[in-house]
């Protein structure tokens, strides 16, 4: 479930949003409040235009448009959390004071991620040059921390300068490093950042330490599972909930991830479309959907 | 110098031209306008928006606005191949047709880089969509493999199937990979590839081997001894050239590249705002920047 602190900040379990496309690889919009209408019912928060939203293969104006058709379609926007981090700082203010705009309940950061071993100096100047520029203290911004993906690690130096400039700001950080102890050190370095793991995997150690939830790719299709560890973390089955995330989670990993989350939302909904991924992704097989959907039945799961 | 082949190709020496930028990190127009005049004078083509000239750091709008300033500015931008590749292949494809409707030489193009270990059906795909939603046989692709800064390299399969699929579009490739023979492969396998080197220190080999020229950062300092290299390359003192070329890359390799470029402009000119980087880019300490003139002087150049 996807609560809310004292001060108003987001918890539990989100997830970024798959983006459905069209057949000629334009966002669907009404797919896309549709699908985040039945997430948010099961009390999953949002985060459009993550990693596995294909987030950065879409433009700005992408972005903004179907961020404006969340809201229009009726979706709490104080649970969203779009991702807004790019190569180029204006287009993140662009986006983030859009966010704050809209009335998100704050915004995903990556790194700029072209230039590679850049300094913490450099990515200090560079989160301080977006907060800056969106100017407003309404703006909560999550640090991405994903070094697999964007190359670019978040330190824990560079978590704590940020912290110290930023306060009202900087409030949160999705670790996607899979490195519990790294979550860990963050947790006990920092006691008013939300962390949130960005793996299922790790979601009842997370919980044991204070953690404020998880942003998981598979949230998209397996979130009510996590929602219920949760809201059952103290219970003494808790260990069984966790086990079966895992369970779920070993038998799609062996997939190109994006593209086996559309497949599955495909056949849940008997909706061809979800199948569409954008390049540089490429959809799946029928082969490997048979051979995804044969090992989630194989571990309980039904397809 | 930046000359034409019969098929009215750009040739011989390009610069990645360096992005000026205000206090306040917005480009500045008018620096860019002049000092790309400066490099066109010396017989160098342009090639804004490239990795030095830290295109991944500006908006689709700042770049936008950046090539209308040099159409306006009076450059003949048929010598003008401006970066355009992004994540985003809707952004890669407004950014090239604008390339096209200002006449642009070309448009030199990374293939979408935040997800990694992408296939080359996925790259395939990647190109193919933005070419066809150009949809303009004057658009010419220069395909831009830069494995180090991008993590995706462009293998020669990929580059066989791209030039089959679109001869008229796919003409050249900008290769800063560093390795002489993967060059001298595809000058074997694809004659009718221009083939650009991404550093000067394999100028004399790619013109013996029959390369279309080089895309280097430092032909934004140093490009008046590239074009000699160019216009004299058989001559009986080509080698000593070479030699003064690869003195030169390697008095400032030792600083971070672009912001010791940018520092050389600014003593060249007295600007001193030529010395502003973008994030996550940092400017160059004064420290450095006395270490890298005294570098430059011992070994003979003026700074």
């Amino acid at each position: 479930m996807a609560g809310r602190t004292r001060e108003d900040r987001i918890r539990g379990v989100l997830a970024p949003v798959l983006t459905p496309f069209d057949r000629t690889l334009v966002p669907d919009a009404k797919r896309f409040v549709a699908f985040s209408r039945v997430l948010a019912s099961l009390g999953i928060g949002l985060v459009p235009f993550g990693t596995t939203s294909e987030g950065n293969s879409l433009s700005a104006e992408e972005r903004m448009s179907l961020l404006e058709a969340l809201a229009a379609g009726g979706i709490d926007m104080s649970r969203v959390l779009p991702g807004t981090g790019t190569c180029a700082l204006t287009e993140t203010a662009r986006l983030s004071a859009h966010a704050v705009k809209l009335g998100c309940g704050g915004v995903l950061m990556l790194p700029p991620f072209y230039y590679k071993n850049v300094t913490d100096d450099g990515l200090f100047r560079a989160y301080s040059s977006v907060i800056e520029r969106v100017g407003d203290n309404r703006l909560k911004v999550y640090l991405y921390h994903f070094p697999r993906q964007s190359q670019i690690p978040l330190s824990l130096p560079l978590t704590e300068r940020l912290l110290k400039a930023y306060p009202r700001n900087v409030v949160g950080i999705k670790d996607s490093s899979g490195d519990l102890s790294n979550m860990e050190a963050m947790r006990k370095a920092f006691p008013k950042l939300d962390v949130f793991t960005g793996t299922e995997a790790h979601l009842l150690p997370m919980l044991r330490l204070g953690g404020a939830g998880v942003i998981s790719a598979n949230a998209n299709v397996n979130g009510a599972a996590m929602v219920e560890l949760v809201r059952r973390w103290r219970d003494p089955d808790a260990e069984g909930l966790q086990e079966a995330l895992i369970a779920f989670r070993n038998a799609v990993q062996d997939f190109p991830l994006i593209a086996a989350l559309k497949a599955v939302v495909a056949r849940a909904t008997g909706d061809h479309a979800w199948r569409i991924t954008r390049p540089p992704l490429v959809d799946l097989t029928a082969e490997s959907e048979a051979a995804l959907a044969e090992r989630l039945q194989a571990a309980g799961f039904s397809i």
